[in-house]
């Protein structure tokens, strides 16, 4: 059984634990020459056998082209090489062209002028003990090996050393995505490029660019300069800026997707140019969330001739096959107010939204066919008629994304994958575009091309994007790559962390993030004392931080530095103590290593007057008080019933019902926080409250 | 006495220590309406005077101009709110114009067109139990009065206050500047400007940005393309790059002077236009660190008319008044083998290579008049005949200051200030570029425009800059701005942790980064068991990683990633440690909290087993094995030495010894490292050991 760093660590005690995965490649430390591979690939590849032998990585480790290379793959090459040399200290060396390097790598074609749906990513990876190669067809193939190679480099206190292996590779989905909605709360280019570098790593391939909606509209239009003049607030994307993101991500391998949210989701539009809009206005920029009225009028030609030009802008920016529409959310209430719209409607027989909906959609596809666009939008642009050649992306389930597979549309799950809703990286991992389970044909399967995570930005700034986002967006990654039978969760975690930190190694700041705000709230740099609180606490769930936002009038203006923004969703904690629990639970007796240390963990948890004093100084954390007396509250009745499982000893009659309510009311939220710990502690207390 | 957060934290212990500084403000938790004002201005202010009382930081504060307002200040007093918002959750309302708001801003002008030295910096602030008055000359006094502002709000578990005080303000140095050399390595303009942010926030006013040298050429010159294209390895800011930095600056009331190295330290210069050398050549970007030979050929009409072009085309970029020019460490060797060189020297009747260099600045200076702009260039530039206006940084000491500032030139100080030695904030603290004992006249002193920090890059990159910078120049910002007087290192110190918090939360990374690369270095989230250690660890100075990165081949290839770059000099554990064994030592039998807390610091330096496996889990952390060892012989030490001293028994006859030959032992340098401790484990050990 495997203690987890978190757990031997966290505690601040002595414990002399199993050698932990993230460590375990130094199992020979010092002497023998045998060296373990630990697998921390992430996603895993489809086919990887492991040999014996490794190859050190030391100086004079060189690299070679054998085929054809341009700019994109030297640049991809560099790059990797550069992340090597960071990571071991040796500089890869030139070797002259041919099968001559140290890693060779051999790339058939660049590939496609713009990356698509069906460019080829596979690659084989063959390490032997003298060398590397590395093969794929195309240089998007040459990145996502390059990726499992850097992965694959193993460490001890001797050196670094690749094992010996070999990999055939190829993605089980074609489109692997992440949706970053820029409109709630901007996003600087700086962010926007870390988060693509992210998702290189874990081989995504999809940047889906949210760049339209209520609270601000995000992309510089020259033609309709109104957009961002009274749409953003100044906070928006220049042309070159956007041309410039979409080639970092080309460098990637990573295709760009613009969606511009219409009809609905439109406040922003209509703020500078209320004649596109179904009321009269005049209008401003949302401030709050949910769903509100403005739309954009289907009836007026001079609609689609706006759209016209501004898509002909957009597309001579944006070179992807795919422009996203959007379309969902669309209250009607505009439409249904406005005589001239009904008087439309009735006019055409289009009864109801839905159907004037599609007939805008319509209208908008020949706009998008004229500029070389197909056209993809959410769950709602799916109406009879629709061509089969549009892509539906699903926010409301499998079902629905089965039931258009059925029809013959191609495609993507999102729901599930919402990053926002604060759900744990195995929620996510669980969720499959293609269940075991389906009942679609192998023909109606392969129209669901794959899914992508979204990052809605309610309550998502530049600060605290990349702990929303990562980790956890490498166990969907890795659900969208990987075969569909590699499932175990507890696996998926442990590389999980180790991958986390190889993300943090590429620029992003999800770890530091956290002791960065926590020393800012705090007002110290000696964090220490809030350690054992802050790591079994996680953010509320979207719905309870919404409803208590509304309460309190939050609005895209509100900070975003409060203690709920510090903490990362999904910390270690929950599946490292859930995992230590559960092997205790199975069989308390046989297990006296893990009953220590939980009886550290739990002695931990009582409320320290360091503690207590550090959440004192800031209004921020001391709201979060009643969180310390309750986590004591959980220490002193862990400690109690590891006494009554190991004891044997009955508990009072009324004990159980006691602790689990103690534990009913630690699940209410405070301070817009939860406990990472509270299913582990209901079943401790099950088990210690049923020996009677 | 004042125990210190990093004593009573660092050691994982139980300590009940006197309430800190950075917690002080808590002094009457919950409860008691009395609040405690906690000065940790920094730089100090040079008047202040606190009241009683306190303004309440709360929904409905507002603020309002009641003067003249421009976009500039429009702009610095957005951040400051914003910054104000994201600490204490309090959205700043707009009042009516006039002295209506809570926050009242009244400037009496924008200040000069360009910055100059002569800006005026002064303003007052007067904060009452009603509200804030702030009254400046110029927008830029404005932002130094803002950022005073800012550094005033105290924090307690019920919320964010100001308190009673009035303070009048104003630099004791007009020139106050941060040297960042981006040649040796290259900072993208994200790090620029993040840096700006922190000289903005201690009051810097000049950013001198050193754009060439032997090993880089940094700026985009659209005549000169072969500058960057064969002089930059692709690493250079655009021109629109470099005027955003100036606008960015401008909006922060710093002056950027550019730096172009000559005649020497231009390698880079050459590779492109050998015909600029005065060697035939071919010559390629320099990887080392060093003086080098490759100098301009003064001898040249040529070299003059390239340099009339390339001055005027940066003139129109960088719009300060000042064009630093170099001028240092010219080793003649050129000029001396080039017999034309020679020849024109001796038909000239230069003598030696200081002459033709003072020849060569005389052909200088009208092209830099013509283009606008004054000279300054580093000590060597000092010669016979040179102008008045030309201003002398003086890296080689105060003396050589002086000595310029009696023949009638200005000046600046940068010996003290160089950030790569690796000295302590006290070290810079303690360096005035007007002593109280200089021998200058008032005139003559006034010719000394104050000093500048110095970032030498060549074991500085992108990760690790801002742990060099800050938070130690805070302190050189502090003697360049402050009284002569203040001068307490202790209470430096004091304010120097809490400007350090502040100074991340303006995005710097000078603490995460530490820790991100601590986990990337042990490939673990869980890095606690290396803090005792780490925390007792920084670099080695300047002069010892030099001579082993001579010894082991290193470039501006080679990687940054090792124990030593993950370090930040002069962590809080020197001042802190060293506080405490002196007060110990002072008195002990008065101080047994303080032996209590020494105790058990010294128990926290065994080696325990997480810490040694940990360490060997990477080569780069494996080489630091032996500090571990030395660390837990220290602790041993420490704890015979408090038992010597607290019991009054003698300590064996060679005993102390023996311990001093341990602790010579541990300052060898070590994986590049050495102990922050071991003046204060000296001072304990020859107390000890004097009790004979």
């Amino acid at each position: 059984m495997r203690l987890s760093t978190w757990m031997r660590f966290a505690m601040g005690g002595m414990v002399t634990a199993a050698i932990t995965v993230a460590t375990a490649a130094m199992a020979q430390p010092g002497t023998g020459p045998q060296r373990v591979f630990v697998n921390t690939l992430m996603p895993q590849p489809s086919q990887l056998t492991a040999g014996d032998g490794s190859l050190i990585i030391a100086p004079g480790f060189s690299f070679s082209f054998d085929k054809t290379h341009d700019d994109r793959l030297d640049g991809a090459v560099d790059w990797a090489l550069e992340r090597l040399k960071h990571q071991t200290g040796v500089m890869v060396q030139d070797a002259p062209s041919g099968a001559t390097g140290t890693l060779v790598i051999s790339v058939d074609g660049p590939g496609e002028a713009v990356q698509g749906v069906d460019e080829d990513e596979s690659y084989a990876l063959e390490v032997t003990a003298q060398n590397v190669h590395l093969h794929a067809a195309t240089d998007v193939g040459a990145m996502r090996g390059l990726e499992t190679l850097l992965q694959l480099v193993q460490a001890d206190g001797r050196g670094f050393w690749l094992p010996v292996v070999s990999i055939q590779d190829a993605p089980r989905f074609r489109w692997r995505g992440l949706m970053l909605d820029v409109s709630r709360h901007f996003e600087p280019v700086g962010v926007i490029e870390r988060t693509l570098d992210g998702m290189a790593a874990v081989k995504m391939n999809v940047f889906h660019w949210h760049l339209s909606d209520d609270q601000g509209f995000r992309i510089e239009s020259k033609i309709y300069p109104k957009l961002t003049g009274m749409g953003s607030d100044g906070q928006y994307y220049t042309q070159d800026q956007a041309r410039e993101v979409v080639a970092y991500a080309r460098g990637l391998g990573i295709r760009v997707v613009p969606e511009f949210d219409i009809p609905g989701h439109s406040t922003s539009w209509v703020v500078g140019y209320p004649e596109l809009a179904s009321a009269p206005g005049p209008f401003s920029i949302e401030r709050h969330f949910g769903v509100f009225d403005p739309v954009l009028d289907p009836t007026r030609e001079s609609t689609y001739e706006f759209l016209d030009k501004f898509i002909g802008e957009m597309a001579a920016i944006f070179p992807d096959a795919y422009l996203h529409i959007g379309g969902d959310e669309n209250n009607g209430v505009e439409w249904k107010a406005n005589t001239k719209i009904q008087a439309f409607a009735a006019a055409h027989n289009l009864k109801g939204t839905a159907a004037l909906q599609a007939y805008f959609n319509q209208r908008l596809l020949p706009l998008l066919t004229k500029h070389g666009k197909k056209m993809i939008g959410w769950d709602e642009v799916l109406t009879p008629g629709l061509p089969k050649d549009v892509v539906v992306q699903s926010w409301r389930g499998f079902d629905s994304l089965a039931a258009g597979a059925k029809q013959g549309y191609s495609g993507i799950l999102s729901a599930g994958y919402y990053l926002d809703h604060m759900q744990t990286a195995a929620d996510h991992y669980r969720v499959d575009p293609v269940p075991a389970k389906s009942d679609l044909t192998p023909e109606e399967a392969a129209r669901i091309l794959g899914g992508e995570a979204c990052s809605w930005a309610e309550y998502v700034g530049p600060r605290t994007i990349d702990s929303r986002i990562w980790p956890r967006t490498a166990a969907i990654a890795e659900r969208l790559w990987s075969p569909r039978t590699v499932t175990s969760e507890d696996d998926m975690y442990r590389r999980l962390a180790v991958e986390s930190l190889r993300l943090e190694e590429l620029g992003l700041t999800h770890i530091s993030q956290e002791e960065a705000s926590l020393r800012a709230l705090a007002g110290t740099q000696q964090i220490d004392p809030l350690r054992p609180l802050m790591s079994v606490l996680e953010p509320v769930n979207f719905d309870t931080r919404s409803n208590w936002s509304e309460h309190h009038g939050i609005t895209t203006l509100s900070p975003m530095d409060n203690l709920v923004d510090a903490l990362p969703p999904d910390p270690p904690s929950r599946h490292d103590f859930g995992d230590l629990m559960s092997t205790y639970l199975a069989d308390p007796v046989a297990h006296p290593e893990e009953e220590a240390t939980l009886r550290q963990a739990f002695r931990s948890w009582a409320a320290q007057p360091e503690t207590l004093e550090l959440l004192s100084t800031s209004p921020q954390l001391a709201e979060a008080l009643p969180r310390a007396q309750q986590l004591a509250e959980m220490g002193a009745m862990g400690l109690e019933a590891l006494s009554y499982v190991s004891s044997g000893v009955a508990a009072p009659a009324n004990w159980k019902s006691q602790k689990l309510a103690i534990l009913d009311d630690a699940q209410k939220p405070v301070a817009l926080t939860r406990f990472t710990v509270l299913d582990a502690m209901r079943a401790l207390v099950n088990e210690a409250g049923s020996r009677q």
